[in-house]
């Protein structure tokens, strides 16, 4: 018998992935959660019926949300993940030597349960309570409002904006988020598909950029993801990706997909992406 | 009723679209051909029941395919086409003001004649009789061994290295590509993707550059391939594409995808592909 699962990533469109075993169905307070083996992209975590990451592929995602933030800042030293509960994005921050405090807030904590359990490999961070790490499972955005001045690098590592995501793609978030910045600070959020949410990442450059003096939008090939093709928006108070030190960035970091060359390509947009921006 | 079309990219992975209406279903000496039309993607070509190219995204396959080597050369004026039977890589090379004679082989007369039916967007050049094109009906790797130093650059737009296509992934195609450019000519191949390609992408590397003094491989996001992320490898003679003088690139070059950043940034490879081509 083969077992296939099929995420309609919209109502006309699915990848559909075979099935090796599905190793854990549950629910939260907050969404459905699943880990399945695959054939093609190994274990793999789904929330609410969406493909979140995969152990085939999930470096390119984890590396991309935070290296590029990470290196654009000269000295970041304290550092928050919002989400990212699997733990993938926090296992990139603490590869910075200048991060002292790796702060991680995710509001979903059978999420990082089942991540540790299911997905070692990503959760590394989060199974070796890493000396940098500060783990809260709370809300992120009752926590951007209650903090000030605080953080050098923000990483939103949300799921889509329906469901627990959803508050963190508005306005009053990036007045909070800029807020809990310190005066040099700068965030980066994962904002979908510039095939398939156009609107959405226009109505957020619109947002960001009318709090952050500089706002940018950069890409990453993520294949479980409509359309293979992600787009991430960075809203910074001083430091531009255009003038980047790449100089900084360590011959020896252990990464599989990011690197100098990929700092500064990744900012390239193609016309079609420069005109949804305008 | 809903109905479905389902790509199994791979045994074990699939891209499912819904589908508004099967326009061509039909048969020629070398494969299986249709066109549907489909809600998110427009109308698609499936050879083999592989989606070729569609009318939401197929500018950037062929805009890809062709402006990156157009650019490296610095006065590309004979050009050719092996495949590209829908006309897309064709459209895009005419657009080029040195380009004198556009000529283009294609085996399979029928995805022609389909093509400019169901597909006028893409067949344009086709379509009106470019002055620049020179159509022929007929086999590539049979045109390729008959001719020498002839073209400034060629362009092998194939489908996937199974049924027709397999011809034109071998290392004797490579040599008559060789001869049949001029002495600082380039070609260029479609060549997978670098997730579920990579043995193949390996031997190709090895295979043009044990011919040509300059081998590169670049990437574009094309969201009907597998993974969303596909690679094209370039063979040249004399042009490095790190030395490109892309002030050449006109600003008002109609394009919706590629632009002088892209032709710049497509060459950043992610540390996993670099790994492959070691």
């Amino acid at each position: 018998m083969e077992l296939w699962y099929t995420e309609y990533q919209t109502k006309n469109l699915g990848l559909t992935a075979r099935i090796k075993e599905t190793l854990f169905a549950g629910e939260s307070e907050f969404q459905e959660i699943a880990v399945v083996d695959t054939h093609e992209f190994g274990r793999m975590l789904v929330l609410d019926g969406v493909f979140q990451t995969s152990i085939v592929e999930e470096f390119i995602y984890h590396e991309m949300i935070a290296h590029v933030p990470l290196f654009m800042h000269p000295n970041p030293k304290t550092v928050l993940v919002i989400g990212g509960g699997d733990g993938g994005a926090i296992r990139e921050v603490v590869k910075h030597q200048s991060v002292e405090v790796a702060e991680m807030v995710e509001i979903d904590g059978l999420v990082v349960e089942v991540s540790k359990k299911y997905l070692p490999e990503i959760s590394v961070a989060l199974n070796e309570n890493h000396p940098k790490l500060r783990l809260k499972i709370g809300d992120g955005i009752k926590h951007m409002r209650e903090v000030e001045s605080k953080y050098d690098v923000i990483i939103v590592d949300c799921s889509d904006p329906i469901g627990p995501g959803e508050g963190l793609f508005t306005h009053a978030f990036y007045q909070d988020v800029y807020k809990a910045l310190k005066p040099d600070g700068l965030f980066v959020q994962q904002t979908e598909s510039p095939f398939f949410h156009q609107e959405l990442i226009k109505r957020l450059n619109k947002d960001i950029s009318s709090l952050f003096p500089i706002t940018s939008l950069y890409l990453a090939n993520i294949p479980i993801y409509p359309s293979g093709l992600h787009c991430f928006t960075l809203g910074s108070k001083k430091y531009d990706p255009a003038t980047a030190d790449i100089s900084r960035i360590p011959q020896n970091l252990s990464t599989r997909y990011y690197n100098k060359e990929i700092q500064k390509s990744c900012f390239a947009l193609p016309n079609f992406i420069q005109d949804l921006l305008k």
